[in-house]
């Protein structure tokens, strides 16, 4: 293997707690290493404060922490400037925030918004509530039989009523990288803001915003080993610049200047804060920026090529042992390693993806049943209770899929299948 | 004193670190006791999991403490149900989330939304934001010399147009404690909607949103020992069924699904799922969660009446030792103590409120200065640079307010005031 996976899982409490656990649910949450719940408490024993607006020695370093937070993350996906990297609570934020930023200062009616298929709901919902509320309107472009976008249909979708194209890097069910790079230049040939939902790809390939030619980049701590209450929308700073944010609150103004008459408002004067800080209102949450950053790093030292080639590792062993059973199992999508990451989705014929699961767990093998999230891809795949999912990280090894396969077998002969 | 704060101080790591630091600025953030420290690391070492969508055992028990954590919520503001509690990251979030929530499926272009000169600005822009956005309009009720709510002129504002009443409970600058329950009889009477922003009473005072006949509360873990990830919008269960969300993702659906012709959507039907979860797309913060519900067992053992009078009596000791220098030092706002919560701001005639905050620091002394994110208070009653504010909390004591007098009379010979 790539990865050292036995000296890796040293470093993860969880697997100290329960050795006998098979975890195969990575695209919902990643555990966390040592070092990441170590940042956490230690920021709140030694540094804990409330960042910017206070003089002393505490809320100074905890300002600067923060400060160099966004810097770790910036140079982590090759960002222009830290000032273009805006933390969130998750991806899903992320989204909602960036579809009323772009919604409520750019869209006309009749404008439009591109996704596929493919997305996530939290990729999917956002544009169609700010579409509704801008009388814009939203198309789909749909995936052929593996799974892959149709980028035929894609360049025939996007026109110059076109205003956003919002797209996933890697599909959270079928686990296929989109040819990001390809969308970007279809989508600018118009004008068009592209927007990338990278929750599935920045965890797990190395990712260069400038390489991609992207304009907006999403991602979620939780799923990278950070901690669950942080997220990162990244974005060109023109852009950014050029915005109105749509939430309010502390932090994100320079000064509030009105003027009363009757307790009617006769004059209001609002200057923004310079970027990042005009879409971060709010006390912000240094203490899971610093547990992200400590993930970060220890990405950066297991290096995220070697995680790419390891997940990959894991979906090809994979992939041969479910052949085994293919008059039983159907994998979703693409099988072809080079245009996948480690998520695998399937059907076990006449088997209800949640029994699956549950008599799994039975086996302490931990995977996803259901429609992940993503129910538009499952119906338009014909799938309507949905699929089983496992999807990978730098924990996993060969005997995880082997207990995991040697319990579907243990399922089809108890089942009779 | 009430409280024994010589033991409390025990539980807290950062005063162990830091046994000279003077922590005045409660009310920007609070230090975290062990417990909630422990706990955090105890959630992520061993039961880390996406909650609700998996069926193995590390995610039903995940699913389990998040659910639980809304009951704990419930309880210790006396909520009539655990589905009216959604977490959120913080009270700007809360804020803005409502200001939505309220404005996109109530507002009408002529509504009114009423609130006080003393809000914070997250209590002020998102409305003034989503007024904007309606075409409805803002309403200010202005401060007496005390600091406290105009009642008469809230009166005669409160009208047939105002749709929502949002005020603070306790002035983040002033520590004025408003009525609220007069507040809601005069809102209530034209049907408006009731919000108090609680983020400075919560954590301070007992509260009991159904004697208070208030329809929403917002508050931040952060200002209650709680961790910086997480904050709380509490809702009269009837109007949040009432309302659709602004913000989609997720776990808030129950179904999603969509008709295609031509890349175009000619279907749509989104069942929205049940209470809290409806208002909380993505992956949820379940461990800054277990970190509150820690936070508010301690202050339950503790009891916030003995924290409110514990504040009220270290207040009461500081106005008495500032007025020693009352020809140099102007208290803002009413020094009546049993109007008040323990937070005290003033100006140091003559003297720059940064400078002095700066001077303080130099002897580990943590206050705050500027505007606290409520300028268009400190533009009212005329202070153009803001002031400077102290704030309490249950590891405060008398010695701490010595030392900050001292200090205080320190800078005057130091500077010749």
């Amino acid at each position: 293997m790539v990865l050292d996976v036995s000296s890796i899982r040293e470093d993860f409490p969880i697997f100290r707690r329960y050795p006998d656990l098979v975890y195969l649910d990575n695209a919902a949450t990643t555990h966390k290493p040592r070092v990441v719940i170590e940042a956490i408490r230690n920021f709140y024993e030694n540094f804990n404060a409330n960042i910017h607006r206070g003089l002393y020695d505490l809320s100074q370093k905890a300002t600067e922490i923060y400060e160099d937070a966004h810097e770790v993350v910036a140079k982590f996906i090759n960002a222009y400037s830290w000032e273009e990297v805006i933390f969130t609570r998750n991806s899903t934020e992320s989204l909602n925030l960036l579809a009323y930023s772009i919604g409520l200062n750019y869209l006309q009616p009749g404008d439009e918004i591109v996704i596929s298929i493919a997305e996530h709901h939290s990729n999917m919902l956002p544009w169609m509530r700010i579409a509704e509320l801008r009388n814009a309107s939203i198309r789909i472009v749909r995936v052929d039989e593996n799974g892959e976008m149709d980028y035929r249909e894609l360049e025939n979708i996007v026109n110059e009523k076109t205003k956003v194209v919002s797209i996933t890097h890697v599909s959270n069910v079928l686990g296929v990288i989109n040819d990001v790079k390809k969308i970007a230049s279809i989508a600018h040939r118009v004008g068009a803001i592209v927007v990338v939902d990278g929750a599935q790809s920045v965890p797990h390939i190395p990712i260069d915003v400038k390489a991609l030619d992207i304009d907006f980049l999403v991602f979620s701590g939780h799923k990278m080993l950070g901690p669950m209450g942080i997220g990162v929308l990244w974005g060109r700073k023109d852009i950014l610049m050029d915005m109105d944010p749509p939430f309010y609150g502390g932090d994100m103004v320079k000064s509030v200047d009105i003027a009363i008459r009757d307790s009617n408002i006769v004059k209001k004067n609002i200057v923004l804060n310079d970027l990042p800080w005009k879409f971060e209102p709010g006390t912000a949450n240094v203490a899971d920026a610093v547990g992200l950053v400590e993930a970060i790093r220890y990405l950066i030292r297991i290096d995220l090529n070697n995680i790419d080639l390891h997940e990959k590792e894991l979906a090809r062993y994979t992939i041969k042992r479910l052949e085994e059973y293919n008059e039983k199992i159907t994998i979703l999508g693409s099988k072809d390693i080079a245009k996948k990451s480690g998520i695998i989705s399937f059907v076990l014929q006449g088997l209800d993806p949640q029994v699956l699961a549950y008599m799994l767990s039975t086996k302490n093998i931990a995977i996803r049943a259901g429609f992940h999230c993503a129910q538009p891809l499952h119906r338009y795949l014909g799938l309507n209770k949905g699929s089983d999912r496992i999807s990978f990280y730098i924990y996993n090894d060969y005997s995880d899929i082997d207990r995991f396969v040697d319990a579907i077998d243990w399922i089809l002969k108890e089942l009779g299948i």
